[in-house]
């Protein structure tokens, strides 16, 4: 198939809770032609993140929102199929953060050459070196600084971030217990990767869950959540804790201001601290997470798994899974 | 006036909510006598803290809450009158967390010695060494990591601790606004403290003057309120910002559970730092503290002044003004 248009998501209007039809819409246009020192590649997969609701949404955020009218805004990964910039040339593998489209067009520092790993194919590498694995790697390690011996709990723990935390967590040494939503992610993380024990917030109560499988309390706790599941956690924290505030996923549907954690006051009581975290402010550390996921992945400490929809056409439909629990594992779009 | 009986303040029920007449009560006892190891000392000074609110409730704290029937717990200055222990004698001058009493009785590794500081007589050392002054120290220079340039928040500006962290963060090259309640205060800071600007959050629109007098947004907040005021600030925060947890006294007399803030993913957006703090951590480490506080006095930058009441009979009257703002300074009862 060869395209003589191009295809990309535009933000139609800013979604009132949860994603609606109509608040994307697919449009098509040119092929656009790059200028001097700008790349033309073209997508061959999307990833689709949690943080892509943030973006949608005016409030105040770590980034420019993606504006109405504008394409949306998302990871890619590609091939170069014209360039005007001497650091690339047709035919390069590169990853970028672009727009929901067949072809992306931007200045040649949009881009960066997809890494080479050995034993990795270039999904994994862009699936989980470009954001995922940084994130967790120095979410926990940076922020978490968990401990031997220690007990971390990890919310959305099946899914891309939280799977990959969890998995660090045990190869330093911590109990590790996982929240997650259904039977099967929580087998997942319990038989596949190999956490402690698995809490189904879907189906448990997950306060009286964390007192049964965190005896000693909760030391660290990576926060991809928020709400009342944050509220559960800061219940059982310990004394020093340390919440890594990765994501707040309960809240980024909400239509109007959250309250935040009635448990608030534990952290001054248990001497918490309470840090936000975005990767963005890593990227000129990117190589010492990739360091630790290879060594972790070659001996053989690091699992994860895609959860692959086929067609642009379809980002609108599958990025909600992400806010229904409905992705198991890496959220990728296969555009080509 | 000899004493033949000693008076101590007893925990008759807990508060609900605001401290009311009949949660404590004044009791006779005999003069306690020490036995091997123990020591006797005759308070002078009672130091009344935002804290002994927390102390007063069952919630999950810092430490074991006083218990009902048993003596109030607080910070005394005093001299020895028995000694049946080898570091104390009768006449040494001695601080100690103690109880609302005219005698305190206990293990001699409950005492320490009034460390001599040049200048200062017993009651300043007591009243700014003994915890205020190494609170505001560590809190803002530990956890706040204040720069050069940056802005610096401080509520209860006017009060105990307020009032030294606003002074450190001058010290060090901050902009410096105070939140106090009242013109008296907001005058104080600004005029005797030189802080650069005071809200009075009974009279002013704390966002909106947040937003006049923070210009350049806000690096650093000392909190000890927590509740709306917090939240105004959380709103107005710097990437990259810290927040000091070090009281959450709007909380304190709450009946039920409290919302934390609803700017919550300010945390996340701007990767804040909220981190909780209490003084008893940094006990082996006060040194460092005296000589900061030391240093700055003697260049004339550090001022306080003290709120100091007659009569261990009028403690519980008295405790009541740090919850109303009605103490102009740091709060003592003269026992003696």
């Amino acid at each position: 198939m060869k395209h003589t248009t191009n295809r990309e998501w535009v933000l139609n209007r800013r979604p009132d809770g949860d994603i609606a039809d109509g608040d994307l819409v697919l449009r098509e246009s040119p092929i656009p032609s790059p200028k001097e020192g700008e790349v033309l590649m073209r997508t061959t997969y999307l990833s689709l993140d949690p943080t892509n609701r943030i973006w949608m949404s005016d409030i105040d955020q770590y980034m420019e929102p993606v504006q109405v009218n504008d394409p949306m805004r998302g990871g890619l990964v590609g091939e170069v199929v014209d360039s005007r910039a001497g650091a690339f040339k047709a035919g390069d593998r590169v990853m970028a953060l672009g727009t929901w489209s067949d072809f992306f067009c931007a200045p040649a520092a949009h881009f960066a050459a997809v890494p080479p790993v050995p034993g990795l194919d270039v999904k994994e590498v862009f699936g989980i070196y470009f954001s995922v694995g940084p994130t967790a790697y120095f979410g926990l390690v940076e922020l978490g600084t968990p401990k031997i011996g220690e007990t971390l709990v990890v919310s959305t723990a099946a899914g891309a971030v939280g799977s990959i935390v969890g998995q660090i967590g045990k190869a330093l040494g911590c109990r590790v217990v996982g929240i997650a939503g259904g039977t099967e992610k929580c087998r997942w993380i319990t038989e596949e990767l190999c956490f402690d024990a698995a809490i189904d917030y879907k189906s448990e109560d997950v306060t009286a869950a964390l007192r049964e499988y965190c005896p000693a309390g909760i030391d660290v706790y990576f926060d991809n959540v928020g709400g009342d599941i944050l509220d559960a956690v800061l219940g059982q924290m310990n004394r020093f804790g340390r919440v890594v505030v990765c994501g707040l996923i309960s809240m980024y549907n909400a239509k109007g201001p959250v309250a935040g954690p009635s448990h608030y006051s534990a952290i001054l009581m248990k001497r918490l601290k309470v840090q936000g975290f975005i990767i963005l402010d890593y990227i000129t550390r990117f190589a010492e997470a990739y360091r630790a996921l290879t060594e972790l992945r070659a001996q053989g400490k690091l699992k994860w798994r895609f959860h692959e929809v086929e067609g642009l056409e379809n980002a609108d439909e599958t990025v909600r899974l992400l806010y229904q629990g409905g992705n198991h594992g890496k959220l990728l779009i296969k555009v080509r």
